[in-house]
């Protein structure tokens, strides 16, 4: 079942010095519960649409599929109403993961430590990623331009975040867009886990915000060699992309673009 | 301690065909972990500073503190290293709050339901606000504007999530910036608290990005009478404004703004 992922509503805009009804298309937003292996690990509110890449990505961005292959991937609802059967997933894997306790998540792992410390104990979990062939900055100044005109809900609704992979040459090979910044990289992350395309050893990780520690972590555990953001990055994220060996680009805009960590 | 909140990077600007090296100054992500009466609760990467507001304004939001006094809030690092010792804060109550199991929090709440049922449970838990007179949306239009000669570190950094309290008048009360904008959200609802002004029933709530769903949930728990946004607010936090009887404006930028409940 394709789900709406946007909504009309009634709204009154200010023009001049009166307020004018005006119809407008807003985001969809619906909370997505993701089931591993019968246990559930999260719940987190999302744009629907590619659920199943979303359940793949984030199981995968927190380490809990290390060493297992994923089986099936359902929705589960149970029972009526209809409309929430499509809000549950579950991912089942072959048995072989580790149970679903958080592992790189920052929630259980940085209780009381610093941001260097969580930078370390990433490191710990995860190698860093093999020496590759550096993109060239002028096209990861390009990315949003190219990415931007795939971004369909973004046109809609300029309202929703976007996520996308890209090959050395610019070119996109998917993009994703959710009202959550985290899920429409999970959403890129699962379709390329799903594609047997991870890790992501050629490939630009590009996101429409900025890019924070959660966002170089995710690039770090799927693989990817470059991460570009349209925003920031924040100092921790530079001190990350550093510590893998991710070139890390920001502020691409206006047809340029920062380089943090090279 | 005053923390430092931002860091300064060598970083290279694409310039023309070539990089040259530039300085630039990013926003700090620290993680900063939250306990409630020695409970651990939450840990959050945020940007330093008003901690105790964070901590405060976070509890306060998942509806752990129904009816209890904060007694305390304090640092509670355990041993060296020093740096990290501003990493946890702990809230001390007067022990007659709810034991800190998620009530409000989307993640325990609404795992295999629609979003309008979450709106419902949120109904069941918070009252509707009481009428008070509208916010002009004259004055809405003109919040970001104010709200935007205080945002000191959005200058510094260009990366950073604001909101803030204002008067009917449109003034300012105050404003918090952080890397995390519900962050930002809860320092201001903290401060508020521990300022005894709670419900801030004749206050509007600003933010400087979008208005999801917990945005609106966490301006409803807070008891402002309106919520602006100077992006899109989703389709869900309008269902929840209407719900609660909030006022929300939306695209508040250029001199105007959308009124997307009254």
């Amino acid at each position: 079942m394709a789900r709406s992922r946007t909504e009309r509503f009634v709204t009154g805009r200010l023009d001049g010095g009166s307020v004018r009804r005006e119809p407008d298309t807003l985001i969809v937003e619906e909370p997505l519960s993701i089931r591993l292996d019968d246990v559930l690990v999260a719940t987190t509110m999302r744009t629907p649409g590619h659920d199943f890449e979303l359940a793949a990505g984030f199981c995968h961005a927190e380490g809990w599929l290390d060493g297992a292959a994923i089986r099936r991937i359902r929705y589960c609802g149970e029972g009526p109403p209809v409309e929430s059967e499509f809000n549950v997933v579950s991912v089942e894997t072959d048995g072989k993961g580790p149970p679903p306790a958080p592992r790189l998540g920052i929630t259980s792992s940085a209780c009381g430590i610093c941001g260097s410390e969580a930078v370390e104990r990433l490191a710990e979990t995860l190698a860093p990623l093999p020496e590759a062939e550096r993109f060239e900055p002028a096209t990861l100044a390009e990315l949003p331009d190219r990415m931007r005109d795939l971004q369909d809900l973004f046109d809609a609704t300029g309202a929703v975040h976007a996520a996308g992979a890209a090959d050395r040459s610019g070119k996109p090979l998917l993009v994703r867009e959710d009202i959550g910044r985290h899920n429409a990289v999970d959403k890129v992350v699962g379709r390329l886990l799903l594609d047997g395309a991870l890790p992501a050893t050629s490939l630009c990780l590009y996101v429409s915000g900025r890019a924070s520690f959660e966002m170089a972590q995710k690039a770090w555990a799927a693989g990817f060699s470059a991460l570009v953001a349209v925003s920031a990055p924040s100092a921790l994220a530079v001190q990350t992309a550093r510590s893998a060996g991710l070139q890390l680009g920001g502020f691409a805009r206006d047809g340029t673009v920062r380089i943090y960590a090279d």
